[in-house]
């Protein structure tokens, strides 16, 4: 790692509106912002050698804590050399902290002050998570970005249920700050984020984001939203959750999103985001382009000679015909998925490329206007 | 297509002992032989791309018509502008006729002089297959190398019932002959092969390379081997059988194999090879080495930092450990097939080229004594 690099340096270089544009300095590389992360989940971005992965122009990667802990294990992972050796990348990694999967995956949980207690939806052996766990689990991972061990519960609870697990997660951001900051040379070489959470109440909002702020951190996520409530309630948080944070660290949104999502987000000052969704569709026969997504199953697609997306730079949209995907993914075959999520990463970089060079000309408010007209209503 | 190119020349280079190594220059490309060409079943060599195909030292790979007639159909491909195109892959390809298909995956054949009747395994549809039907299907795909359509039986079947079979698909290859010769343009830039009957009988294989040699074609297969008669029996046959054909056409051994079968195979003058076990291996955690075959799911790799196989030359050998590949196995992830298969057919070109490297030397015998004390008594 190359100690003559920042730890972790956040520059602003524009803005436009409320969405900004910047970069983040970092060990193992610049991360320029508003960013898209592909989600590595189990230490391979699915379908994707990792030099394709960084073509698609792809600065950091995603790393799940669950599905690394219980496979191929924190510790083993250690002793092979850290999760950028195991998968070859080289580049930064941010790691979440498993609460969320541990909610959305595993069975029989056990939710005390402590920590969470579960069992692994692969072999239902049982685990313990707990802020200093969770931790620890990224550090021997090697991450460079780690998040905060939190609760993350669905927004159409009851709201003393939601106020409980907000306080809860504020307790445990301060216990993961501290295991952090314990951690010795990992600390000196990687950066913790804080998540905000409060659901869809302003002021549980707030009060989430003066927690944070007076643990501090490098960087702030978004918690808590993408998780069933719709676009137009996500955005209404984001009309004043991201103002909440620090101005002059990262916002991070968690989990989003669709393309139009990350316009509707960057317009609100969000920097970064992650989600699935590029890689899942990818297998799944979905394919993004600037007028929409489309369905490459479709037998309208048979015999169409023709791109994916004609305005797309991306090595599918350069060889192969809309035809032979939908052969492939009628087919079942994996070239299908590889192409197909190839292209899919490839566009959702574009997007961010395309965001960040709207924001840097002050065009961002037309940009997001013709977006819209091509994306959603064609 | 490259009309300054000769149609089909075969030139020999070397011999050592019965093993020959020396190229075929056709319209696309020339092909090295002996020459091993993965398996493209449906119009992609699984879980590869094709410039990755192309990188690991294949020259041609193989079609399968069964399953490209039956999706995406001969005459949507042809209006798609053919395999190459379709499937992005410039070099010659050879297609098998859908004979051996037929036989061992659709259902209620009805097998008559004029050819088969049977039920796509898709979709139950009903299809008709003949000689003419087939070499059409070739032409309409723009093979490289159309084979002639023939009956495969089982070795274990009565011998008047092999001879029958035999005298059918000599017949079939006259027809197949006639109807490639009327192609006009096609048949101007591509070959044709006829294929040797006769299962383990010496007599019946002689009379069956005596009507093919009648007949004339470029290049001659030797079929109805590597259908479950087991090594010892398959050699026994290669120990007379290839000399049956001409000398100074290649020959050809389907659906074959192992890496010890293609070495003792190449021992007794077989030009060329294709078979689905490098791909189908890759997807199954298989992977092929100097030292043998080794099972990436066993648990003993879990931990092995070190490469694959240390003499292979293949970017999954030069980056990933075999911990990497046993955690992908393990997980199903499609990274997993993908890097194990890029291995695997490096491993058998690397074998391909060692073997000819080893003919144009003289030390066939040697490579092949040294090859087994490593490969089978690992």
């Amino acid at each position: 790692m190359a100690s003559d690099r920042p730890r972790f340096a956040f520059s602003l270089k524009a803005r436009d509106g409320r969405a900004r544009t910047g970069e983040i300095a970092m060990r193992r590389g610049t991360i320029r912002t508003p960013a898209f992360m592909p989600v590595g989940t189990a230490a391979t971005v699915k379908a994707m050698k990792p030099e394709s992965v960084r073509a698609t122009g792809a600065d950091i990667i995603l790393g799940n804590t669950y599905h690394l802990m219980l496979r191929p294990g924190a510790e083993r992972m250690a002793r092979l050399g850290g999760l950028h050796e195991f998968m070859r990348w080289d580049r930064p990694i941010l790691t979440d902290s498993g609460g969320y999967q541990v909610m959305s995956l595993s069975d029989l949980r056990k939710l005390t002050e402590k920590g969470v207690e579960f069992r692994s939806h692969i072999d239902g052996s049982k685990h313990m998570l707990t802020p200093e766990r969770s931790i620890e689990i990224q550090r021997l991972l090697g991450s460079d970005i780690v998040m905060a061990f939190d609760e993350c519960p669905r927004a159409d609870r009851p709201m003393a249920e939601i106020e409980a697990s907000m306080e809860l997660s504020m307790r445990w951001a301060q216990r993961s700050r501290d295991a952090f900051d314990a951690g010795g040379e990992h600390a000196a070489n990687a950066a913790l984020f804080g998540i905000q959470q409060g659901a869809l109440d302003r002021g549980l909002r707030a009060r989430s984001a003066e927690a944070l702020r007076a643990i501090d951190f490098d960087g702030y996520a978004v918690g808590g939203l993408a998780v069933g409530e719709g676009q137009e309630a996500m955005f209404g948080v984001l009309d004043y959750a991201p103002d909440m944070l620090p101005e002059e660290a990262p916002r991070y949104l968690m989990g989003v999103g669709k393309p139009d999502d990350l316009v509707g987000a960057v317009e609100r000052g969000i920097d970064m985001f992650d989600c699935v969704l590029p890689t899942r569709s990818g297998r799944n026969g979905q394919g993004f382009t600037w007028n929409g997504p489309i369905n490459l199953r479709n037998a309208r697609h048979a015999e169409d000679t023709g791109p994916l997306d004609p305005r797309c730079t991306c090595p599918t949209c350069g060889n192969y015909s809309r035809a032979y995907l939908h052969h492939l993914h009628k087919s079942g075959e994996i070239l299908g998925a590889m192409l197909l999520t190839e292209h899919n990463l490839s566009f959702y970089q574009q997007l961010m490329q395309t965001m960040r060079d709207a924001i840097g000309a002050g065009t961002f408010a037309a940009f997001a206007a013709t977006f819209r007209a091509d994306y959603l209503e064609a």
